[in-house]
């Protein structure tokens, strides 16, 4: 849409009045509050649908799986931002929530596309291990990186991976497509051979294997992290209010601070 | 604590190495992805404590509750921010999170601390309606509004408080002490008396009221409008990325816009 | 750098201790303050030189050019969230900031790029006639917009261009290389024959024309309008607090709002 | 104003059509643009009064001295956020200006509260110096801290005070009335009496102190250290860019973390 063109906003999500707040066409009091627990409820406003037992499981695990992995890079943001402006912890939040971007907790998505890519392949070339190998060595000859594959502290391979694996294949084919977990490993396998080392499958390419298998629309799997995210988040900054660790990050942090006076940037 | 104090940053949320991620001393892999859902999950980042299953319930109901009210201001500024800023959805998320303060969603926590002076007062002064009454007195002789009570479009009553307190009293006293809701509802039928016009429950204080019963700290009280409109807005931009509004809501903003040239601030 | 990695951190802004605060090697209790003014010591914080005459005067002129242009969709953004958490001044000019992105502000930086790259092909090519034609009928072939170029408003050409020119050519090609604003206009020119429409120069080049011809750094870019929106958003806040708009425009913004009910995203 | 109500959007800051952007009356192009300096601009804005030379030169003063102090925890939540997005450089700029908030340099507002309250107090009282006394008394009795005064770094006093008012008596009583900046410092010759220890004035007091007095708008002055650090936080990024730390400040803040396990919040 050009900026500024004369159209009218619209939306599916919500209509409400005086007496009825209305959410995708069900009542909101009625129909929703105390019938769909949060996730539920979280996957119906962004696809229109309940999700089925199934992929209500496969949900909230990897909601619980991408939560909180302690102090990282956004929650040190967050919990500095929380000590310097206690007045607004909304914006400590979203402090947290501006570091959820391409370089850590983005990978999901670019993942995603990785994996759907090499399905969409796998039509073309017979097999998901060709379209593997064939994707793969064609992002190693363009230089690139693989999203989803590598972790600077889980070397051998990020536990969350099998626990989300398992939590899927608990489930089942009808309740979750093991297609895209498949295309993954097939990534996974052919990476030592073309990258010549070996860079494991870490969750955020588990968390699209998965998704994707329950029907989960891609361009909402960046959602996911900051989701989860901003539960830990408050947790992190609940904690923070009853022993500050904020100050404290930031003064650990520059205690040996190289300062080059004069340098140029 | 003073800034730059020489203070060690500590936490109780997570430990993590190599082979294993532990949260408040359980294994993330194989004790809590695939065991408790999301909501289960940030209730027990919060407080160390997995809810039973009446206060899972309560906590999910307040969740859904408070998620989705259309295009509230907060969801206009992140689907404009969205629409001009597309290669940044945490940007997006964080701008509409930051509208979350103490005018609109912040009422939450204000409302909790009311009820909770409620219920100690009413330990004093022998019941209910005697400390609903001074308070209410009190707040009204000091010109303070009543967070929690009134609501702009629904002046009967907010339908869905009526809907929380169905499911807390569904679970039943022993998972979700009734106090708090006793109390709510003991102001409201004070206020008429007192500020001359009836300001009636809405959700606001209702989310505390149920929350207080379940044992869920005060002091978390403002983390649930955020995550919960995270999740809303996460919805909100999925839609706004198939079927944009955000160019279109800031052009009819200003349709009639008065400008005064010259004026002063 | 590897997430993670055993590196200290460095820079070359600032060393303090209780007697002393040195910005980039100099003093600033005796040598800055009283001695630069605030767009100059902007110049040397980034650069690590003071800006001259001409270079300061045109480095103002861009910062004067891209500050305010009223109700903004990033504006109303931040005057929604003021409107609904005035308690937290910085966080309104945050979500002001996060919609200066790809599609509106960000193009100043985009632009830089085409126009260093004009000026490297036209050493190539021989006259900035020929890399103009060049780089523009590859982009139209790439099926790219030409950012910089166009303007929802301003259909002729944005009276800020000529400003902008203007102040340029008159501190003359020793404070300010004239290169990057012939390659502008070698571009603009070329634009109707190859998109088969006159996409006018608008601010959004103007700016890395003239500064790239001050020798500002183009990775540097972005900030300026950042930097000079952050002064209209404080100005914007401040007739908010006695003037309120914000929930006037979220009123507004809705009065037609389509909701497709049952509608799927 | 209620949420919601049908009010119609003002503003006196701009208008503009397809050939003219008018800024509080001025042509943009042919009046401003070119003639104000950045900071000039910025009070122009704000309110509508462009600025003499002499207060001009306090505004910058103010600017200059604090947009920079080194690895603040704002700057360091800022280079975390974008060394994990750089995609979204407003993201980043954003973060940092989160944490612009009561603690660290929203003291100025208060600051100068306190000063606008010396001076008020100082009529009725005969002399500023009874006026500091009544007020730094009330303010300990009250358990209160005194915005403005002491510093964790700069015991002895902060080497921007003098730097502040040193401009200020520069330009002179007609330029910038010193009654704000003498309020001051009675304030700081009573609190060793009243708070048994020596807190020095620090820049937080003193940019109000002079603000006040060339007519700067109170309920603007929280707007200064948010400009002032946008310029600071660009080129903090910038520098980012070339010579990374913000994962190195993430790893040396948590070299020594103290895990509870299993603790409580």
């Amino acid at each position: 849409m050009q900026i500024g063109r004369h159209t009218l906003p619209r939306t599916a999500l919500c209509a409400s009045d005086a007496n009825s707040i209305r959410i995708r066409g069900r009542e909101l009091a009625t129909e929703l509050i105390g019938r769909q627990n949060f996730s539920g409820y979280f996957h119906f406003l962004v696809t229109g649908r309940e999700p089925g037992p199934g992929a209500q499981r496969v949900l909230d695990a990897t909601l619980v799986a991408i939560a909180e992995h302690g102090f990282v890079p956004s929650v040190q943001a967050s919990r500095m931002t929380f000590a310097a402006a206690p007045e607004c912890l909304q914006g400590a939040v979203a402090a947290g929530l501006l570091g959820c971007g391409s370089v850590i907790l983005g990978a999901a998505e670019d993942a995603g596309q990785l994996l759907i890519a090499a399905c969409a392949r796998a039509t073309e070339l017979g097999s998901l291990d060709a379209a593997a190998e064939a994707l793969v060595a064609q992002r190693f000859a363009a230089g690139m990186k693989l999203p989803g594959y590598g972790h600077p502290e889980h070397k051998v391979r990020d536990p969350r991976v099998a626990a989300l694996f398992g939590v899927a294949r608990e489930v089942g084919g009808d309740a979750c497509d093991p297609r895209f977990m498949q295309a993954a490993e097939a990534v996974e396998a052919v990476i030592p051979r073309v990258y010549g080392k070996a860079l494991r499958l870490n969750v955020s390419a588990a968390i699209p294997a998965v998704l994707l298998g329950i029907g989960f629309p891609s361009n909402a799997l960046k959602g996911i992290p900051l989701l989860a995210r901003t539960a830990s988040l408050i947790a992190h900054l609940v904690e923070e209010m009853a022993m500050p660790s904020g100050f404290a990050l930031a003064y650990q942090a520059t205690r040996e601070l190289q300062v080059q006076e004069g340098g140029r940037p």
